[in-house]
């Protein structure tokens, strides 16, 4: 989710593939059962413990344009294990994110960030990012008021979470300039929730990217994006599928079905016709069905032990004083 | 939603027609378009200004088989307008319920009431219960504190929110007896949120039914039964749907696709046949589309107009001195 | 509270009057029993029916001296009758607020206002700021999207609650800053949890003031305050106290005892000399003391009650569609 | 705090020491300076890193007349550095608790706990219990479900918090009776918010007493005591200072002043005659003092942190497999 407003489902029916904030799973979606190559976009992996890390680098305008996600690194941490809500595990996978946010940021030791909690706190499912804020180890107005030897390890961290649109009737990028301008951090670091393509990833799969946040991607409402190219400095976006939009489920059953009579019932072959099957999911979705999303029952468990994790992480990475074995103890 | 369990795909797939919790649902999924009478079961409607009332009369255990509902009276408000968000019609629509429940209640003027907030305040679809148990006016325990004149338009109500298995790790009913037992009121009232069928009856409709909780249903589980038989008082069941299994989606968007399909192309007959049309349900729902509900991302939102007009309803009705039509502005 | 740090004993024993946000209890102190005239300073009084209305005009920088407040207009509703939570009360209270500010904002029909919420939500007793945001009607990013006749009786209205330096390692006024250079609206309404020197005006008193918001009072910490000089657009602030501090408590008792035993026991004549008085304040008030607030049990129903008559009250000001009389009914 | 009512500044007054909720201060303060032997009251100490461990130990009715609490066994265990809200320390006091509490549960491993949570979760300072269990590892409607080996090191632990009369409308007694007589725990553990004769005891002091709950101390309202007499088996109340009433700071700064005066003034004389003093208290408070509790502006934070350590505790005691040592791993 960007913060702003809800994906619709118009958009998502300009896709031959089901919506997905997640890059991984547009590129998969691309690249099929026989892993074709996509002129443009790198994928590489590396296994860990409890998690498997991949890279997608979107390396040409072509990439972006077959994957419908700007250029730039998408890092995905699946960890299916976070499922299991154990201590142990949510340490391992946070030391996973503390080690790809270290690559991404490239902060020195006196460097200063703003990290930026996009959504909206009373919509459970939006809440991911002012929880983690709510949980960071906030320092920026320390400095100058702690001796040095003290504030040693402790980088220069301000966090806020501005609200939606909806809320409070301001684009969250008018308020993010603002504040960016007058605090001047070297990196901005949004947290946000996320929608995925599969259930299987809610809670599960944690994004980073070095592109910013785009609402409305790339078609080009510049004025909003929160970027390198706008706000002047690295931009790093952070994030957790919370939902799924509901027309994906549809879809999933539609390719299960699929699976199973493709080859029995001749009906089935409308499935290998993108145009076809694009005409029957716009049939047979309604406008009401594509604004409603997926959530599991305990999604307030899930957002709170995510932005755990997350807020952890982030205070790892930021903090030289904090042990990234450490992780959740340190947290507001 | 029973306050204890997550309906589980496996139950669903029992019956021809999606799972809900809405009597009105299953009696009009098994009428058809036809509107054919099923036997044991009777209808009547009676249209308001901003709101529709049926009544659905299970009155043979024929027809409590063939809804899958227990025997008794159940009687659903659809107020489509509650989505507005808007005091207006959430005023009417409550006067309308205040109604229904003065039927469904008969309470002499020194009748007492016990009010059950079913359901697990930390997870917001199903918060309804104890977020209307917050918002009502309870005066049990100022009984023979305050002066008659003063109490005089005051039943004695009493409110629980027991919390669920999973948090507390006592059965609902274990507690609800052992409360029952004690304070002996002489109507119990449970609030619950509910499933529908359908999305459009999220927050819209609101379900009366005298015949208690039954969780399991049919299926006989008579220890955890909350009824009249049980608790030895009348035991009124007051819900309100607030999620959709995703497999109703699932199943919505089939039947569309059926309806457009149907005599153009030959698969599309295998839906007038319920088994092969309830085999083919059940080999693409994966379990895990089973265990999840669909919800609007407004859920917070829904939830709470939803509370208000229910608590403002049964203070209303409940407490003769408060006036049906000012029943949003005493509540707590 | 001033959104940024808690008012410390040692600025308090700076005064001989207990220490208050309030002007009329600054201005009451002063002037005694004897109602004596503080130069530069004029008050006045209106009596309503659940309100006694007062205006404080300090005119002079000797009348913001001897007060300790900045020159401008003060103007205090004090209803006692807010405490019995009853609606009627708060519509009637509502109104008085509405026709205040109505007064003091002078904004034409297509003004536009910016509501800014101050203080910590996760510390009940700070919260009112950004409650009363949450359940305001915010507009501006409606304008151009709805048709005129819609639109007609809604003003642009947006709203933020920046969160607490604390919290975000971020000055309030830098947010603020930076949002008003940007949305440049016509007015800028603070919203704040106060303190006050007893505890009879706890959730009772509102109080308005076009002075803006100056955290660190006169002592010219001209950086950080928001007021017409420093944003360009006139700035009013709204409070209502929410805790007194514990030194007040004491004073308060204190003064009790002088008046019982003034003339009968040698010792109370030293309450007859201010510096014999500060003096002994000083020593026995700890550190510990001097941090402390006091606050009624129930703080959080009266940040509740207190948010939604403030709200209520700027939704009918602000929007002339709202009628002050419905102003209870038309909250988020 | 009773979870039922507030203590009144009356009773407070029928003593000549300032009211607390710790049987450690009212001893302390009955034995003064001179460290008095009291009849009937036995006072020994241990002290460990972070903590001291005080046994007070009631033994006789003369004892219990005294200090004006029930007979039977207090614990209490003070730790000044929880101020710090360092993990560290945290853990090193919960393993203190969870010393203590093992030796008064005296539970066999194959035991059951029925954990009761006083208070009233939507006013902060007397949300501890609710938060308590909120966080507790609850297993006991998993018995029978998982495997032995699985559950071979938890017990069967239950919890509820039952809410307070105010918002009930039920004794909290008849809750905790009814729940009891159907589970039939073999001990139960009451979580309260306790009043503080000082502020330093705020958030930095745990008391375990074997005594149960007597709402209305020994004034002998049987009826809703929570007990091992009431119940049939033992009751362990565990608690924790969230507030000190405004009387008590007061009269500490009266004691204070005393102290700084006496032998210069003679109207400080007084002090040393108790019912001088005591008159002097009881016309200097007004009512409305006596009703107000003091806590410090951050009680959310206090509230969150204690909850935290208890319920880890409670965890680690409870509960074989959970090591004391990652008592703050393993919390809802």
């Amino acid at each position: 989710m960007d913060g702003t407003e809800v994906s619709r489902v118009e958009d998502l029916q300009d896709h031959l593939h089901p919506y997905t904030d997640l890059a991984l799973e547009a590129t998969a979606a691309l690249r099929g059962d026989a892993h074709t190559e996509i002129p443009g976009v790198r994928l590489t992996e590396h296994q860990y413990d409890d998690a498997t890390v991949s890279w997608v680098e979107v390396f040409s305008p072509q990439g972006a344009q077959a994957i419908g996600k700007a250029m730039g690194n998408y890092v995905t941490i699946d960890a299916p294990r976070l499922r299991e809500r154990n201590p142990d595990v949510q340490e391992a996978v946070g030391q996973v994110l503390v080690e790809q946010l270290a690559k991404m940021l490239q902060l020195g030791p006196d460097g200063s960030a703003l990290v930026v909690g996009l959504g909206n706190r009373n919509a459970t499912p939006d809440a991911l990012g002012p929880r983690v804020v709510e949980k960071l180890l906030v320092t920026r107005h320390l400095k100058g008021l702690v001796p040095t030897d003290v504030a040693g390890g402790l980088r220069s961290v301000a966090a806020i979470a501005p609200g939606v649109l909806g809320v409070t009737g301001i684009e969250t990028a008018e308020v993010i300039f603002g504040v960016v301008e007058r605090i001047k951090p070297d990196v901005v670091i949004c947290v946000d929730s996320l929608a995925a393509g599969s259930v299987e990833r809610l809670g599960t799969t944690i994004q980073l990217a070095d592109t910013g946040i785009n609402p409305g991607s790339g078609i080009g409402n510049q004025r909003r994006a929160l970027s390198k190219e706008s706000l002047g400095v690295p931009v790093i976006a952070l994030g957790v599928p919370t939902v799924v939009h509901a027309a994906n489920i549809v879809n999933d059953a539609f390719e299960r079905m699929a699976a199973t009579f493709v080859g029995q019932k001749p009906f089935f072959q409308l499935f290998n016709s993108p145009e076809e099957r694009q005409q029957l999911m716009r049939d047979i979705l309604s406008p009401t069905v594509g604004a409603l999303v997926v959530t599991p029952k305990n999604v307030d468990d899930l957002i709170d032990d995510t932005a755990k994790v997350i807020a952890g992480s982030l205070n790892a990475v930021l903090h030289t004083s904090i042990e990234a074995r450490d992780l959740l103890r340190y947290l507001n």
